[in-house]
């Protein structure tokens, strides 16, 4: 019987590289795993003019999870893969809980002074399907010098509540059970109003909870100042993607920034993928680090109730970038090897 | 006759201390400016009940230039000032070309590891009164679970085309010539594209000046892990708000971030204050650090004209800055008197 049925988007570049690894570690924990691999993204698109055909949305909706590696091509119009697959995935299958750890590891150095492995150790709760992401607004007179453009930011109580519950939940797994919600409650008073309002009521369930709040620019400088300070943060769909790059930039860039796009109840799939992108300048050479690729695969093992297995998965990852010698030149297929043989 | 008429609103807790500083370095480099006192900020508002009254705004509408401190107080309830007096000018006065010049100053550290001085020198162009600050939006069924709230970014042709004109101007007197565009074009199509287009129309126009694009979320991340490759960056009023405190950040923090909120036509009075705020914990004591509201007079007096005064004070506040010995206490009148002094 299997135990998960998996949905791999390889994608584009090194997505499929560091994809290859994070399946072989995933088949060495979890033996039984079913893997179902789907042809998605940059060539797909430029073979058949389709981003993500409705019939391939349905297989994928069948699945317990989606494995993804990096979507993207410079012969692709920029935001033609992101909206049509990437966000287009988030919000159909309802993925509203963005989940990204950014960790300090051993064997990794921030570009910050002074600061050691084991310091920085936070978590980063996005908003994944509203405000600024759901593409209302519009244009008139374009290419005129009468037009306008317009964004619309939409917010729900459903949907910022619900995320900030997920966060306080996690939080209070923690050992610092910590919360801090970013937002720009001065400027934006209409969606800050009801984030700042909804943080407070939910703060009340969760008495073991300590909370704060941060307006966005001041989130962004303490956390190049003192990034020490978070343990979970949560924060709306267009902060989050700004601020959980600069937690990536902390601790050392995109190289171990691993992501989630959760759906908590499981009613669809989520997806789980590096933070970083296909990067075609060094794409085919096998020198990407899949170490990102793994610790998405830990997130998820957790997610569908493998907590065994995704501990050892990340502590396996967390062993062998210890283990590097810095400087030295990186195989993807050697990582990936390294980590799985650690685990069988 | 007087050559500047400056309208000075040195505001709450550290902003009237190191307000004095900045006004006694112009006095030393401009001895027939004017100054008027405005008696306005969270003593005032809890006084009076009112943030701005009109024949106030009226005075101040009849100055060259406002020189202002730092507004805020815990207690006056977050927004009611920023959005009643900053903000009010900003737009009020359309002071449209948000300045923020980011430099690495000898004497001053930054949290980044193996910057040295010298290293970073760019100046964030931030639109002033477009965007998401315009306060548009709106919230339907306020504190139930059907709650909606709403924000709404507004931009014009004509609003983002007048502050990219000014970043290449700028750009263009600089020596790297070097202009960024960041936004988040992938995700805000209607406002990335309006803003990408009037990007390109403008560049045509100073072939000398080379140009780079980057998304928001990058941009904050190579403004960590690569702050030295920035010249000038042009992007809208959130964008901005948010990149010039990651540049402040890793500059060394707040202490030196001087901005302009300017109109360059001079139609109206531009605003000049450091980017930190009023820091009630250490108003009164005469220990805050004067240099970012020096600084903050020294694009005052550039805006002016009066160029050759300008930088004589940024250089004034450099080898102030400098001379200090790493770990003395700081006092802020000494601080002003030094650099008056080597001006005079
Ligand atoms: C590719 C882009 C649409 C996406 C986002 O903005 O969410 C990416 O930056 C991310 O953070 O996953
Ligand atoms: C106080 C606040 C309204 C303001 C802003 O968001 O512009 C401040 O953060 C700034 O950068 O000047």
């Amino acid at each position: 019987m299997s135990v998960a049925r998996i949905a791999v988007v390889a994608g584009d570049g090194i997505g499929t590289e560091v994809t290859a690894q994070a399946r072989k570690v995933i088949e060495a924990v979890l033996p039984n795993a079913e893997f179902d691999d789907y042809d998605l993204g940059a060539r797909f698109y430029n073979r058949t003019g389709e981003v993500l055909p409705q019939a391939i949305q349905d297989e994928l909706a069948r699945h317990d999870a989606i494995l993804l590696g990096a979507i993207g091509d410079p012969s692709v119009p920029p935001g033609v893969l992101e909206r049509g697959l990437l966000l287009k995935l988030r919000f159909d299958f309802d993925q509203y809980v963005n989940l990204r750890p950014s960790k300090l590891w051993p064997g990794t150095t921030s570009p910050l002074a002074g600061i050691k492995p084991g310091e920085i150790d936070m978590v980063v709760v996005r908003e994944g399907v509203e405000g600024l992401y759901v593409g209302a607004g519009g244009v008139l007179h374009k290419d005129t010098p009468a037009e306008i453009a317009t964004e619309e930011s939409l917010n729900t109580r459903h949907g910022v509540e619900r995320v900030i519950r997920d966060a306080f939940a996690r939080a209070q797994r923690r050992e610092r059970r910590h919360v801090t919600m970013v937002h720009k409650t001065n400027v934006l008073t209409k969606a800050g109003g009801l984030w700042a309002r909804t943080f407070a009521a939910v703060a009340a369930e969760f008495p073991e909870v300590t909370t704060e709040y941060q307006h966005i620019d001041a989130a962004s400088m303490f956390m190049v100042s003192n990034p020490q300070r978070y343990d979970v943060v949560v924060t709306d769909n267009l902060f989050g993607d700004i601020l959980t790059d600069i937690a990536a930039a902390v601790t050392g860039g995109i190289g171990m920034a691993a992501s989630g796009s959760v759906n908590p109840e499981r009613t669809y799939p989520s997806t789980f993928e590096p933070v970083h992108g296909s990067a075609p300048d060094i794409a085919g050479q096998g020198i990407a680090d899949p170490a990102a690729a793994i610790l998405s695969a830990s997130l998820l093992l957790e997610h569908l109730g493998h907590h065994d297995e995704a501990r050892r998965v990340s502590e396996a990852v967390a062993a062998e970038v210890a283990s590097r010698t810095p400087g030295a030149p990186l195989r993807t297929a050697e990582v990936g090897d390294r980590v799985a043989s650690a685990l069988s």
